[in-house]
């Protein structure tokens, strides 16, 4: 427990994002004074600490989720022991072609695996649970979470072919965590999907609050509204640190309760009276689906669902008892012949317009059981999040060509976000009163302006800290500063790739959309140094051949007078030979197109 | 003049779009009835027509702005004569890798070249200019547009080595232009750039009325209002058909006048007293740079001006007296120095967070001669174009990391529209009073609700006309309808390529940045059909091979095999033995990956 104490210099080694594989084993050895990065504040603050009573520091290590959209993931450690906090995946950018999912990088628990004693997670949102499956392969340690959490992760571990391998543990709100010296509180918060939690996390210097993805709902769905009274007894009794969702700092005001959206349902089904109704949200909203079947219920329609993501959050939802589903009303799509269209409501994935989902699959005319017609009523129940502003519009636009009535805008209140706008950060920053304050998720313009609401209640500036991923933030209870770095930053999943695409290949990928590709291929003989064969010139992705026979033929001159001009020694020096060819080429094609395709040389020894 | 009633073919001939190209001098002969795609819909007209008092018909033929943003261009033909209104470029979506500008397909233009007597164009935006370099390449005809729009276009066809090749001729507001037996008349309206005009065509078959791109102003920073009164005169005295602008069709209420922008400047220029206070804005928005000048001139600071375009249409404004600024205002970039940084104000491009824009590169620290600190106020001045959500978010989270202050948020009116929102759209209506009403500028949704629009203000649903590009909507006063279609589309241009970048080199692009490339190469004696070379690997955009090397060399080992399991007759047929390698080295790759690169075998006979 007090590990660190014995050994001052600890806390120096285990930060430094230079240290050796194995530099566990000789941090013992390792008490002289070296400069190092860590060592300057390490110094100060050891020297400051003398003059007061010492606690033992905690370290807060965010491997995620600031100055960035998604993969969520924090690490606290206190001397031996390390928990995790949430570990979740992002989307891929514009820039990073053919990438699947970005997940942390966890070297630093890799390197730290003996010391980590679980995994809590907040809620089972993919930013939260996405890189979930990826950590335990590396460091199968026991995760902690609610009811609906953990069944959302058990599906997510099967199709990772983890289920079985892991320890799942249930744990209900207001119910505690040990965690080595550590003890993780979980406290009831609303969000978009149910059995979220934020999390009191008890050290010995202090409480940390970290609130998970939340929202102030005063009538939820499920009656549970976010325990604000724990939050503020905490805050009566001391908290150290508070790391709250910056997700909607932009915004003033109050996010509406989600039951807003189903009075606009409501209003909805009257106004699709004898049309289909089709409606297409999250999947993982069980709150939003559940106030469609109420709506479907009370209009005498009957309920089929589509996507492979609603099937099985639904499934899970009512299995473990999130979804409350009168008998008969769900039906099976092969079905839905037998009902009249005007008595159905199809609940379906695509509201963000992804183009393999189902709702865009029906607008393309593309889904083998919906055919859209002028007798549907269609109500997309989201936003787009950012960069799918325009799948969604092209899937409006379909659906809409088809003759459908199409609701979309934010007017009809389909939508209602699941993040605390500025009053509700306001709130939370009163009640928990927090002696530090580090604004988590989001951008850097979400984390700013969530900082400044702190520092307009009050807190000093120094106590707002803006952090970057691997930051190692430490607290001893009075102090709390970034004193080091450890490695930190994305890792790409391509297929079952996990980190084999890195910054060379995006390259090539991004030079290869670009302009495309030339390959020169010339043989030469190995005795003779003579060439044998070529030069030939194959491109992909640069201009249609057919329609620039001249211009192919003119380089292919080109590359055969380069050649010719070499010398019998420079025939040798195959790299030398392949920079003249790529120069003159690309030089040629530059000139007569204004284009740099990817100039490939490539030499056959026969 | 009426040539159309001597040869009533025509019609049906010149705008069947299975046309072969010399068709023109076809059409003479061309008497018998065939059946064809146009033949039956013109057939019945003409048997309608015979019972009404016979018009000159008139044909619209939109190239480009329907279901779609960008390149707007209409083509209008009446009897021998054509004339074209606006002829603009569009920007390439995500699926476009590598393209630069999009622009309309000219073919129909190109074939009926005789016919045309000129272009008209409504304003001086891309969307609107940027493909005419292109059509003058084509069809040289004499251009006619308002000073300022002139001015820009001049500019446009420098870059492009046509200026003093084409007649470009100044038209002011209220002036009309012959074309043939057509009459186009300019209308002043009130847009994001001054000298924006709307068009009354004067036709044999009625007055056909284009707003351009409008909104409506009262007090614009010239004073000069739309002319209302003209579209209502004109509306009096009966409007056969409307063509408007829908860009915001889908906005309830009215566009804000451009001076609650300058009401904003002024708050804010308060706010940052005693910072530098730098603007992006976009460059064409010579009304938005008068009142950021005009702000400047009050609050006693200079101005210096940022980003290529935005040089360039500042010197053509103050050229023109479009742009008032006094003596002693503007000063070179590189006399900065000479004053305190709180009395300078930048202007500069990069609004939308464009990549290569100044803005960009001064919040990514690359800029020569901005260096952005604490003492920065910043001011985006514009709304993120669909599709740039990503890089304006960027640039922000960039300048604010700096420790600027940056205001972006639409709560700050730093920003209003420059097309006209439901209000002004009915208002339009209701002055012109059209017969037909065909809704231009916008995608699907937003043609759809300004459809709908009219019909609520009374218009019958068979007299609104939702047209796609290349429909030939035929009018002879009484009734209009699409009777037929020509080639219209999308062409891109790529460098110095305009066309050679179509679907298949698309494709190729597409897949290469998906999953890279591996390419196969083998050496066959031509004599023996032996292989004397290879099979080598090479990847690019796949994996980073010094970490994969396993796999490489697993494939090549399984291409060995492949090529020694292949008989003596397979040898000598390269297409089946290339199949047979990709297949082998595809379906391997698979397994292993989850990916499909492009594999591209090449055989070199030696």
């Amino acid at each position: 427990m007090n590990e660190k104490e014995k050994n001052p210099k600890s806390r120096k080694t285990s930060t430094s994002s230079a240290a050796p594989k194995k530099y566990y084993k000789k941090k013992a050895q390792n008490n002289a004074e070296k400069p190092d990065k860590a060592a300057a504040p390490a110094k100060t603050q050891r020297s400051k600490q003398a003059k007061e009573p010492k606690r033992t520091p905690v370290k807060i290590i965010p491997l995620g989720g600031l100055n960035e959209i998604g993969k969520n993931m924090t690490v606290f450690e206190c001397s031996n022991d390390i928990f995790i906090l949430d570990c979740g995946l992002a989307f891929p950018d514009a820039d990073m072609p053919g990438v699947d999912i970005v997940i942390p990088d966890f070297t630093y628990v890799e390197r730290n695996r003996d010391k980590v004693r679980g995994i809590v997670i907040t809620h089972g949102h993919e930013d939260h649970i996405g890189g979930l499956a990826y950590l335990l392969k590396k460091v199968n340690v026991p995760v902690y979470a609610t009811r609906l959490t953990i069944g959302l992760i058990e599906g997510k571990l099967k199709e990772q072919g983890l289920y079985g391998k892991v320890s799942l543990n249930v744990v209900e709100p207001k119910k505690t965590v040990k965690m080595g010296c550590m003890a993780v509180e979980f406290i009831k918060v609303n969000h978009s999907i149910p059995d979220s939690v934020g999390m009191a996390i008890h050290t010995p210097a202090g409480v940390i609050v970290h609130t998970g993805d939340f929202k102030v709902d005063y009538s939820p769905i499920d009656d549970k509204i976010i325990d604000l009274a724990r939050f503020g007894e905490l805050g009566n009794r001391g908290v150290l640190a508070l790391m709250a969702d910056s997700t909607n700092a932009e915004r003033p005001g109050y996010t509406h309760s989600e039951k807003t959206v189903g009075a606009s349902f409501d209003n909805l089904f009257k106004k699709g009276e004898g049309k289909r109704i089709i409606i297409a949200t999250f999947s993982s909203n069980i709150h939003r689906v559940q106030q469609i079947i109420n709506c479907a219920v009370r209009y005498g329609r009957k309920v089929a669902v589509f996507g492979r993501s609603m099937i099985n959050v639904i499934n899970t939802a009512i299995d473990l008892g999130y979804l409350d589903v009168p008998d008969g009303v769900l039906i099976d799509i092969e079905m839905m012949n037998r009902y009249e269209s005007e008595r159905i409501v199809l609940i379906t994935t695509g509201s963000q317009g992804e183009p393999m989902s189902a709702l865009t699959r029906m607008a393309m005319n593309d889904h083998k059981k919906v055919n859209i017609t002028p007798l549907d009523f269609i109500i997309i129940s989201a936003t787009p999040i950012p960069g799918n502003e325009k799948f969604v519009t092209r899937v409006v636009n379909e659906l809409m060509k088809s003759g459908a009535e199409v609701v979309y805008e934010a007017m009809y209140e389909v939508h209602v976000s699941g993040h605390a706008c500025q009053e509700e950060l306001k709130l939370m920053l009163a009640l928990t009163k927090p002696k530090f304050f580090i604004p988590v998720h989001g951008e850097y313009k979400h984390l700013k302006k969530h900082a400044d609401l702190g520092k307009q209640m009050g807190l000093p500036s120094e106590n707002v800290i803006i952090a970057e991923i691997g930051n190692v933030i430490e607290t001893d209870g009075s102090k709390m500063s970034v004193v080091s770095q450890v490695p930190a930053g994305r890792i790409l999943v391509d297929g079952l790739g996990v980190g084999d695409v890195g910054s060379i290949v995006l390259r090539d990928r991004k030079h290869l959309a670009q302009d495309g590709l030339i390959i020169i291929v010339i043989g030469i003989e190995r005795a003779t140094n003579e060439i044998v064969a070529g030069p030939d010139i194959i491109s992909r992705g640069f201009v249609y051949v057919r329609e620039s026979e001249e211009l192919m033929d003119e380089a292919r001159m080109l590359l055969t007078s380069t050649l010719s001009a070499c010398s019998a020694a420079e025939l040798k020096e195959w790299n030398t030979l392949k920079g003249k060819m790529r120069d003159a080429l690309s030089d040629y094609i530059y000139q007569k197109t204004k284009r740099s395709p990817m100039i490939l040389p490539i030499i056959m020894e026969t």
